[in-house]
């Protein structure tokens, strides 16, 4: 059975694969925390994007303290890899969540959730006391600064629900969280920051109000890649949340510049010839996330890659040798988080070598 | 742990989940069995949509005789569930994909696939040479019936790589394979058959010029939801490879329409309430797929839906009743195989209780 080992050559990976530069990697990691542990902000990176225990240890090695994930599912596997200090950056609804949780906070106490609605403090709170767990879950109020996803209004609605809350023994609420999700793309970095700081003053704003009325908001969590410079620098502001920054897209690269490198591709293959100046490689839609455009073919200057179907796609190129069957190709995601969620494993190289092999261990856990 | 067993109610699953409604999915088995076996025609159902061997095994025991995979990882699962008889329809290209089929071959002498190059021929017919396989491996040539994706030329291209194919010991032909691809999701059913038969002249035509030519052409293989039932009809095609219709998907049914039913939903959770005529689910990038548009809403006249990010999205509905936190939502996939490709598992119910539960064994294999 094929099976890759660390010391085997890239050349001999079968395609399509997700490799990772190592040196690459882990300067982007180095960039990061330069910048922002002077200000004397917590990194607490989003493991959404490397769904990786191993890459956690890594980040937090280097200087970050805990981890955001999605959902439940994602940190039943991140707590498996023995990071404990998680919080759970979207709401947990229903039955069959709440219940979840609490199976996962009475083994893990550090877990922490976000909250936007009453009925959803209300639901985990009473599964907490039916399971007779005596200490509180930590939560966040989640706040909407302007994404308009999820979140409560900033004010008064935002002071109403920190009430709910603290009436509930169940919870202790810690803190205040606000993703301005819809700013991380925009091109424009003056722009960007402006926006940004506006939102900064939304979120800094609840968090002083509930403050004012006694509530004790230690945590006050928001940015990623795009904004997280901004973000740590900002009065008030005591964590933020980036994750792609260790991998890198052509969406966050054409947004934010070429500070972090695109650490990350999927190597594939040339499997067919059409024509002059195409080329047909193994990798399509199940290889390579579309949500964000598509991907990019790394060095080959004037290429560009459209996928045909699942298992397809072509790559054209009007001048520049031609490509030919069982050649190489690299291909730079458009978006990273989706296309890691594609994958089993990442093969991390350097020279030219595997050195290590990280499966993508909450692959798929959406729940 | 959570883990959901037969017996349970779907009320019980935890969101988001892929879910089967077993009435309709085995009511368009029988519809494609009814359709189709009468005309002679060899059923080889495509196994990139469904991706699991216990499928394979109800369509087989429909009418269906073998099955297709799109890749040999794939082929690689389903042997193991004890399907022999498969067709891999993309090119094994490349040293380590050649030394796994190879490996695959060994054990599994059944296993056929599809050649469009002659580099391609040599290098299969090398290995298994050079492994020492005495028997020679089935392959088909790949002919290029108007998609321009992959597939050699029609006529004398095709018949000097049919020759090329004769002369390695190691290859036998067996037939050729022609997928009109571009023409599945053509709306206008007369413009969707005039044109399938087009491809069908072709791909017969260059099927009897290779005959002409001494060439034991036993197979003609092609179709797919879309235009099985045109194919199947059209003198001279022995087998038709239709996958989707066991699903299908809004972009299927916008094309083909509603002979085949959408048996299969991702069920959702609402778990913030932004605003009036607003809802966000705990499903968007990574549980619904959108490189064919954006999936769609069961039962919510009305409605529509957008993804936001990579585990939400937002439905928007104008009239009807308030969608409420906690409530739950069933979304139509605009686009079957990958969205199967992000889940883990089918939860196949029946009457509102889960009667068989799935894996999705060959999820992610891509190479």
């Amino acid at each position: 059975m094929y099976k890759p080992q660390p010391g085997d050559r890239l050349d001999s990976l079968d395609t399509p694969s997700m490799i990772v530069d190592l040196d690459l990697m882990e300067a982007n990691i180095a960039k990061l925390m330069n910048q922002l542990l002077p200000t004397g902000v917590n990194i607490r990176p989003h493991l959404k994007t490397t769904k990786s225990p191993i890459l956690a240890r890594k980040l937090i090695e280097a200087g970050a303290r805990g981890c955001c994930v999605a959902k439940l599912s994602e940190a039943e596997v991140i707590v498996e890899g023995g990071i404990e200090d998680l919080l759970i950056t979207c709401e947990i609804i229903g039955a069959p969540k709440v219940a979840r949780l609490v199976e996962l906070f009475r083994h893990h106490p550090q877990v922490k959730t976000v909250i936007d609605s009453p009925q959803g403090a209300t639901a985990i709170d009473a599964a907490l006391a039916q399971a007779g767990i005596e200490n509180p879950i930590q939560v966040l109020v989640d706040l909407n600064v302007g994404q308009n996803r999820t979140g409560v209004t900033p004010g008064e609605p935002a002071l109403a629900l920190a009430r709910h809350i603290s009436s509930l023994s169940h919870l202790k609420l810690i803190g205040v969280q606000g993703y301005e999700g819809h700013l991380q793309h925009l091109h424009d970095r003056r722009e960007r920051e402006e926006k940004c700081r506006a939102a900064m003053t939304v979120l800094t704003g609840t968090a002083g109000l509930l403050r004012q009325h006694g509530f004790n908001i230690e945590t006050v969590t928001t940015g990623g890649t795009g904004t997280a410079e901004f973000c740590a620098t900002f009065p008030g502001i005591t964590e933020v949340q980036p994750g792609s920054f260790i991998f890198m897209d052509t969406d966050y690269r054409n947004a934010v510049g070429r500070f972090f490198s695109n650490s990350l591709t999927i190597l594939a293959t040339v499997i067919s010839k059409p024509g002059p100046g195409r080329a047909v490689i193994d990798a399509g839609l199940k290889s390579l996330s579309t949500d964000s455009g598509f991907a990019e073919p790394k060095d080959l200057p004037g290429a560009g890659y459209v996928p045909n179907g699942d298992e397809h796609g072509t790559i054209s190129r009007e001048d520049g040798p031609e490509l030919a069957i069982g050649d190489r190709v690299e291909m730079i995601p458009s978006h990273i988080d989706p296309t890691i969620n594609l994958h089993d494993f990442y093969y991390a190289y350097r020279k030219g070598v595997i050195e290590e092999i990280w499966p993508v261990a909450a692959r798929g856990k959406v729940q």
